[in-house]
């Protein structure tokens, strides 16, 4: 096994070297698409099934919509097209035949669709194209409907989990009677994003709206969570955007109202993606590896033998037995806003491969930031004890081995709260503020920094331009202050954070 | 809402009805395509979420493989070329752009893909690619993957979950050091799949081998599932695959042996799709709708309130309060080979939307399988009692509210074998034994016929021309006996399992 090279050294490397070493994910022999691996996939649906909860909490419905959508669904909305429609992978041919010397296979020109079908870059087309059969009434609002789904818009230079064609999302569409309701289903699922990145990711973002040039195509509003990665460059973790009648009109979706009168629905949309575990890896990592949450860890404790016989190995496994038995019943519990307490079993692992050194093994769970470690040799059993270490702290220590059990879920909990503290320090200690040109030309490359715009596309553009910052969002605790705009020298109310961003 | 066809009058049609009446799925804008409805999601996310514990108590992991697949990689294999590579979905270009009347968008001729990529018909040329890497000794074996999919093959004549262009599906792919652990595999994933169809479907396939000419291409042996279905045709369910070497050669995947000696490794495959839906719907219905076997249910219980106003509802609910407290902590127990006494929290849910009449409400809870449903109305307040209807008996009865909350978990468990019994015995009734060629054609418009074949493929070919029968199964518990072969009256050690089949 390779050593990683360290972030001080280079971070886009090491990046890459922990992704495909710690088996999270590698790039595939198809160009432009990433192979999920193992651990990378369990993070994945350990993410999955937490989010899934809070939506069904939150009354949202599972559905499932083609991946396949006929080229004229795009361009019914104009603004979607602009943003959607240009890089894709379009569908013109549904046959392979073998070729003249039956070696290879080779398109079939006589299987020519007669309508092109685009691999869905996002699913909104499909989906109000769909809707409009299910709304008639206000009896059959609010339609609250959520979808996991692969979509592919083509990239080039392409990073596993942060950009690649292929790449997989939850995706909510949501229809409603009025603009008021509409609206707060988009603020609501913001809201349940932050929860779940606070409390399950421990990773702590900066919320609320994106400015006018940053917005979803399609948007009224966009809502962000923005969160610092270790670099202190800014990742959009997650987004909802609240789209008025933008689709409804688009795909003539009406409804009766309760006055006996037809109107057009009024919508949101929200996602997050895979991006997200580029937001994990690049918020909790070091040097020798990926530090995982317990909330979202696959497996909470290693448990390593040390032994050379197998009667060495009976003797150990016996020893920790009733430890394990105990440990296997416990749980942590993760407070949440939308899920209240909830409780996660803990999970153990037996690292007892008898073609492992116990370093190899060692060097993997640091790699694959399993949260605890126990390690039990011969000598161990004489003394009564165990070797208990934490991932993030390192800290190693020897304890009996019937304190071990009742050690796990504290530890756990304090971990998980540990790592969300020090998220939240790391964001606060490298957010500035800015008042003059100079000073943010300065401060943007170390961080976050608050300043003063005038709200211009402009002069959006030419900070962008000079800088390569873009504004992440307008904060929701802004608080309102008289100011000039950095650039322009205009008036200014409010703040607003700019930083670079991934 | 109109009134479902019934079976007798014109099955397929009822079939299609049903599904989109009951909120399960609908045939798509996009043609050749489904929509999976809220209602049919839930319930494949319920048998997903079984069968993914299963696989991982048999140690298997999930990860995720490309959605597209270059051309060339389809080439390696030819029987599997011969097999997928026909009709399937071709992409060429990764781009569009605006016509020149700015009003629609068209392919871009200048963005043709070097390789076109299709999209996934079966996933073993991608996946197999990738294992080259991650196998170079016996300590990387076995390697024991599950990936969930959406595939896509182009079916002309589509049917909601029996037959669409894209559906969803696991896909299991393994890789082991000997044949023996191999062949192991396939069966033991063979075996999961009857624990999972028996004993949470309640629907009792028959097991065993396929014949040389409906194995999978590529497989060295095919162990098959074969459904018997409401209208006595046979659904091939859930297969496995014994591969041998077939893709390790193939694809070059070669491991160093204890031995310290080059070698192909082994390899099974194994998959169950959305068609197990239609399995479900076509086993357990009536002319009524859907009955939904309550290990795989999403709601249990619906609670209908019957009131005008709001203090009625008040008062109800208030009735009812202690009886749904105890009930949310309630679950049934499912008896299963893999997952032991696995535990099923009783799910239940109010319906007591103004907006809808009673009526309404119990055709609905009907439609859609809903196992049990209680109605209470104000005159139930007074005499202490409530209506408890169960949906496949239809048996109503009046019982004191104290009584309630202990009939439940009795009542799906008890529910949940009589489904099961009457689909063994459905399936045992309409299993027929012929031995001459007339009783043969006869029986098999009746149902499954145990027959012997000469056992080979020009009499196999020969059955289905005239009777449109094929060879679902060699079956595992079909004593040898000697005979002769129905039409060619060569002889015969065995029976085997004819039928007209989807």
């Amino acid at each position: 096994m390779e050593k990683l090279t360290s972030r001080q050294e280079n971070y886009s490397e090491r990046y890459n070297q922990l992704v495909k070493q710690a088996w999270l994910a590698e790039n595939s022999p198809v160009r432009w698409c990433m192979v999920i691996k193992p651990l990378g996939f369990a993070i994945w649906e350990n993410m999955k099934s937490v989010l899934d909860l809070m939506f069904k909490k939150t009354w949202h419905s599972n559905a499932y919509f083609p991946l396949l959508i006929p080229k004229s669904f795009l361009s019914r909305e104009a603004k979607h097209v602009d943003g959607f429609a240009k890089e894709c992978a379009v569908v013109t041919h549904h046959r392979l035949k073998a070729s003249a010397d039956g070696k290879s296979v080779e398109v079939d020109p006589d299987a020519k669709l007669d309508e092109e079908l685009i691999i869905r870059p996002t699913s909104e087309t499909i989906i109000w194209e769909t809707y409009k059969n299910w709304i008639h009434s206000y009896r059959d609002l609010p339609l609250l409907i959520n979808q996991r789904a692969n979509v592919v818009r083509r990239e080039m230079r392409t990073r596993a989990f942060l950009r690649t064609t292929e790449f997989l999302r939850q995706e909510g569409h949501t229809a409603h009677a009025s603009k008021w309701e509409a609206q707060e289903e988009s603020l609501k699922m913001h809201d349940v994003y932050n929860d779940f990145m606070t409390n399950f990711l421990a990773i702590s973002p900066v919320l609320w709206e994106k400015s006018e040039s940053e917005k979803f195509a399609g948007a009224e509003s966009t809502y962000t969570l923005e969160a610092m990665m270790q670099d202190n460059k800014a990742l959009q973790i997650g987004t909802s955007h609240f789209l008025g009648q933008t689709f409804s009109k688009a795909f003539d979706v009406k409804f009766t109202n309760q006055d006996n009168k037809q109107d057009y629905v009024r919508s949101s949309s929200w996602w997050v993606s895979t991006r997200m575990m580029w937001g994990l890896i690049m918020s909790h990592s070091d040097d020798q590896g990926l530090i995982l949450p317990p909330a979202i860890a696959p497996v909470h404790i290693t448990f390593v033998p040390i032994f050379k016989t197998q009667e060495d190995l009976d003797a150990i496994m016996k020893y920790i037995q009733t430890s394990i038995d105990t440990i296997s019943q416990q749980s942590l519990t993760i407070k949440s806003k939308y899920l209240w307490d909830y409780k996660i079993p803990v999970i153990l692992k037996i690292d007892d491969d008898p073609n492992k050194w116990p370093g190899w093994k060692f060097n993997d769970i640091e790699l694959q930031g399993c949260p605890l470690r126990v390690v039990v040799g011969k000598r161990d059993i004489e003394s009564g004890t165990c070797e208990f270490w934490q991932r993030d702290t390192k800290e190693k220590i020897s304890i009996t081995i019937e304190e071990l059990a009742d050690k796990i879920v504290p530890t756990l909990e304090t971990m998980q709260s540990r790592l969300l503290t020090n998220n939240i320090k790391r964001m606060e200690e490298h957010t500035y503020i800015a008042d003059s040109r100079d000073e943010f030309k300065k401060k943007i490359k170390q961080g976050f920094v608050l300043a003063h715009r005038d709200g211009t596309e402009e002069t959006e553009a030419k900070i962008k331009e000079e800088t390569n910052a873009t504004i992440r969002c307008i904060p929701f605790d802004a608080k309102k202050e008289s100011g000039t705009c950095i650039y322009s020298g205009k008036k200014s109310s409010q703040r607003v954070l700019f930083a670079l961003a991934y």
